[in-house]
Formats: C-alpha cells, structure tokens, sequence
C-alpha cells in the first residue's frame, strides 16, 4: 500500500488544509486541464481506459508541494510548475494502480478500481503507460534534470515497495526498516515535489536543497500520521474501520513500537488474533498500546520529523514559498494533534 | 505475449544470426558489462533481484539493431550505443518480467521467471524499477532527445499490449487491428533502436529517418515470422508445440487470415475444438490452412514487409551500417524460407 491510502480522517475532511489549498484554485485547474489534455498523447484506442485513471484526481497534496515550493505569488501560475505537477501526479496514480492489482482492491477514492474495471492484465500495463508518459512529459523541459530526478525517484518508490513487500513476508519487521521504506516509497516524491518545485523557479540551488529536505521529513511524517490514523482517526473511532492495517498485516510504526516494547512472542501472538478476526483482540491490543504510551511516542516521532522538515527551511524564511510550505507543516502539526483525542 | 517471445525456431538456434553476431562480440561484452554495472544503480535491498532479472540475456536482436544502426566498424565500439542498447534491453526485459506475470509463465529462456521466483507482486514492481532505470539511464544522453524516444515508444509497446489484452477478450479480430497492434508491441521497439543506433553515430538525420522505417518494418516481419513458426517451426514440425498460439487463444496472423478466408462461423468453430484440447483439431485447422495457401500468404505479407524495409535504405547503400542491417534482413528472409518445408 503507498502513501496516503489509507487515510481516513484528516487531511481529506474539510479543514486547514482545504482553507489553505484555495490559495491553489487557479493552480489546480490548470492542472486539471493539464491532465485532461494528456489524454491525448495516449494512443487513440487506450484514451478511454487512460482517462479513467487519470479523472481520479485525489488530495494532490504533491501536487500543492509542487507550487508552493516554486510559489511567487497568487496570481502566477508557471506552466513548468503545472507540468511538474502533473508529472509528478501521474507517477502517484501509476503507483496507484498497479498498487489496487496488489492489494486486489475494487474501490479507490469511490471509485472502482482500474483493477477491478478492466482487470488485473489491463492494469498493469496501463500503470506502465502512464509511467512511461510522466517521463516522456519531462523530456521537454529544456534540461535533462527534471527527467532525471523524476525517474530516479520513481525506482526508489518501486524499491521501496518492494521491500515492503517482501518485508511483509520475512520476519525482518523493526522500526529500521520501516524508516528505510517510508523513506523511498513516501517521502521520497514529496521530497522531488518540493526540490524540483523549487529548483524550476528560485535561482539558488540550496533553496532547492533546503526545500528537498524540508520534503523527505514531512512526507515520513505523513506516512506516520497515515499510521496513526488506523488507530486514532475518526473512522477508527466511531468503531468503522478500527486496525484496517492491523487486520491486513501491514506493519505500521504504532504496531512495530508496540513489537519492541512488549518482545516479539507477545506481539506475534496477539497479532495472530486480530488476523483471525477476533474483535476484541484490536480492542485489546489498542488498550495495551494507550496504557503502554505508544501513541505519545509516535506522536512525538511524528514530530520529530515535522520539526526537522521546518528548520530546514529556517535559512529562507524571508521567500513566500517558505511560508506556504511552513503553513504544510503546521496543518499537518496540528491534524496530529487533533488526533491525540483517545 | 510480447515479440518473440514464443520463437522456437531460427534465430535461436546456431545460424546465420550467430555467426553475424560474431562481429558483435566485443559490442555485446561491454552490453553485458553495462547490464552488470546497473545492478549497483537499485537501492541495496533489491539488488539481488534486479540482478537474477538483468542477467537474463536473451537473443539482444533488438541491441544489435543498435549496434548495427551505428556501426563504424569492427573496432568501434561507441559507449553511447552501448548504453542505448543496455537501455532498450531494460525496457524489453521490463515487458518481459510484466508479461510472464500476465501469462502466469514459469519459464523463460529456461529460468523461472520472475513472476514465478518472487511472486506476481513483487514482478509488477521489479518490472516498473526496470523501467525507471532505464529510462533513468537515458537522462544522461547530453539532450533529452534519446530519453523522449524511449519514454514515448514504451509508452506505445503498452498500449499495443493493452490493445491485444481488450482485443483477446473481444471479437473485434482482424488483420488490420493485428497489425497495429504488432506495430505498438513488436516494432516500436525495432523502430527506436534502429532510429536511434542511427542519430547517435550519424550526421545525417535523414539516415536516422530510413533507419527507423528499415526498423519498423523488419519488426513486423519478425512478429509475422514469429506467429508463423508456431505452425512451421521446427519444434512444431516434431509435434512438440505445435498451435501453443492457438491453444492460449492468441490472435496470430495465419489464424486471422484464416478466419478471414473460411468465414467467422466456421473460424471459431473450429478454434473452440482446439481450445477443448483436441489434437485433431489443431491437425485439422494445419491441413486446411495448407489446403487454401494460408502459409504462402503470410510469407508473401512477411516478405512484403522485408522488402519495404530494406528499399527504406536504398539511398544509403554507400554506409557501412547499412551492409550490417541488410544482412539482418537477409537472414530473415532466409530463415522465413527455410519454414516454407510444409
């Protein structure tokens, strides 16, 4: 599963984050206009299937990354920026599709999935098409660069994934190695967003380095946050879908914490009941965990990280797009907050 | 199933191919030393798995039209040509590593594959590190020129791919529709080795221009002989595989031309009795096909294709690179007339 899916509480409510995004009306419509033209460059027979992936526009918060990185101010709206963006989207719905034939999933943000609508042969190799087309889009900037650090970017999500995967198999499960893996599959395109985002409009390139940093932690706090909120977010608890990562056996930082703390034998154990489905075992695992502190402690990882994220950006705090990245940050401080209601 | 993937026949076999590759031997040493070193490129955790996929060298018909393209002489061997072949054979192995997980295929080139080895999962994903490297590799031409070809024309190989997947589901079955899908998936891939090989070494963008359309057109043709050795071919002769084509349901040319001449009703009538696993059947369809000159008319068709790719290079017979193609051509001409033993 990649970053972001499962979030069910938070980001995706109307909240700060909505409020803060207006600022990006006439950003995103352009690059929702970018997208829809892009249906074009596909061959004339796929169009139909590409446009269905494509019309699934979700948070876009790379997307928003993507401008407030290279931000001037409200008015301007640079077309490197819109196809950055919707470069850098199309990576994240390719990884989107070819992550629902894993999963076997049928809906994604409502919608049936291209998994699902055109099956599992389909959608691999339209995620390849859209791979292929987000890189092709960046082979016109004037430079190789962008294409560069895109495609690089794209193998380390894969890498990353593929760790996950084969981690979710082998007993290698420690909070090393899920640092390494939200590194790649998460933070690292929050981390191209923001860097190329800045590199394509500042002249200095340590902004860019500073705003590539300032990335890779808030996309590993964002991976985190994502975590928590199996456990914590609303839909969790109002009983909905309490431990959908527990039940799945995906292994989240609150899970792995809970491993180190309480030694491997007492966590596989009550894992192995919550995968038989017994409801009271997530009951008493998420009691064991509040009386345990667990939650404070990723919460405070969490943050970690989002501090980490803001003092890179400390040397440019004069730039507009400074602000707007720094306004990110504490949305995202205060969702973790928020969350902090059990 | 991608190009020539099914080939049991000729240009695997020692031939005229392997002894025109003898002057490729030190082109094809540095491609296997540049495959190796790309290795070192994946993250550290997955290197062991890009590794089993990228030794899998197979026939490299598609590096020596590269090679070729931009031949000098035996002595030369250009690193930009060899990174663009190690490029397009990742590209290729991409497809092929997604292709056995569509096929659910154990085997390949007498290995596992890598759908079998590591689970479909993690092949979907090993398959999109591939590209991404690949196209990673093409970032470091001096212009964007080579990585927009590649991007776009594996963009086109997954849409030819899609186009088979809809199309085996669907009745929309002709020789048109075969054609531009073996166009997409087969010589998209010959074209941009070929056009490219060529606009690396020569000045003349007009020999770039012929080299692609001698690419395209040769790709075609060794789609045409690939379908047709899986009635003619040697293993099929000895009754080993005769029709694996047909009994997976695969449109080939002979099959659509058949249906074409005997009527749809009697066409699926008879491929039903094949998909039922009857043997006559399949001896059946062979002797009608013989009967009505099915055979002929491919090879009239392939040879058709042949010769339009070699006139593309008519006006520059002075080159070398052009000797080295046209015997490229020549062989498969032969090899197509070495099937007609029927």
């Amino acid at each position: 599963m990649v970053a972001g899916s499962n979030l069910k509480h938070g980001l995706e409510t109307p909240n700060e984050l909505s409020t803060l995004f207006l600022s990006l009306k006439d950003h995103f419509q352009s690059l929702d206009q970018f997208l829809a033209e892009q249906v074009f460059s596909f061959e004339p027979e796929i169009r139909k299937i590409a446009s269905y992936c494509l019309e699934n526009g979700g948070k876009r918060i790379r997307s928003a990354l993507v401008f407030f990185s290279g931000w001037k101010d409200i008015s301007t709206v640079s077309p490197d920026l819109v196809r950055l963006a919707g470069i850098i989207e199309m990576v994240h719905l390719a990884t989107l599709v070819h992550d629902d034939i894993m999963d076997a999933a049928e809906l994604r943000r409502n919608r049936t999935t291209a998994a699902k609508k055109f099956g599992p042969d389909t959608a691999v190799l339209l995620g390849d098409a859209l791979f292929s087309q987000a890189v092709h889009l960046a082979t016109y900037f004037p430079t190789n660069e962008v294409c560069r650090h895109v495609s690089e970017s794209t193998r380390r999500v894969c890498s990353g994934e593929i760790m996950q995967t084969l981690r979710d198999k082998n007993l290698n499960k420690n909070v090393e190695t899920y640092r390494r893996i939200i590194d790649l599959k998460t933070a690292e395109l929050f981390f191209v967003s923001c860097y190329l985002g800045a590199k394509l409009t500042h002249s200095s390139s340590q902004y860019a380095d500073a705003a590539g940093v300032f990335g890779r932690h808030l996309g590993t706090a964002y991976q985190m946050y994502d975590d928590l909120t199996d456990f914590l977010g609303e839909e969790s608890i109002i009983g909905k879908t309490l431990g959908t990562d527990l039940t799945s056996g995906k292994q989240t930082l609150p899970l792995l914490m809970f491993a180190e703390r309480v030694g491997e034998t007492q966590s596989n154990q009550t894992h192995q009941n919550i995968l038989k489905g017994d409801p009271n075992a997530i009951k008493q695992i998420v009691q064991q965990m509040i009386e345990l502190g667990i939650f404070e402690d990723v919460v405070t990882i969490t943050e970690k990280e989002i501090n980490l994220a803001t003092k890179a950006l400390q040397p440019f705090k004069k730039l507009s797009s400074t602000d707007q990245l720094l306004k990110i940050a504490d949305i995202l401080r205060n969702q973790i907050r928020a969350l902090q209601s059990w």
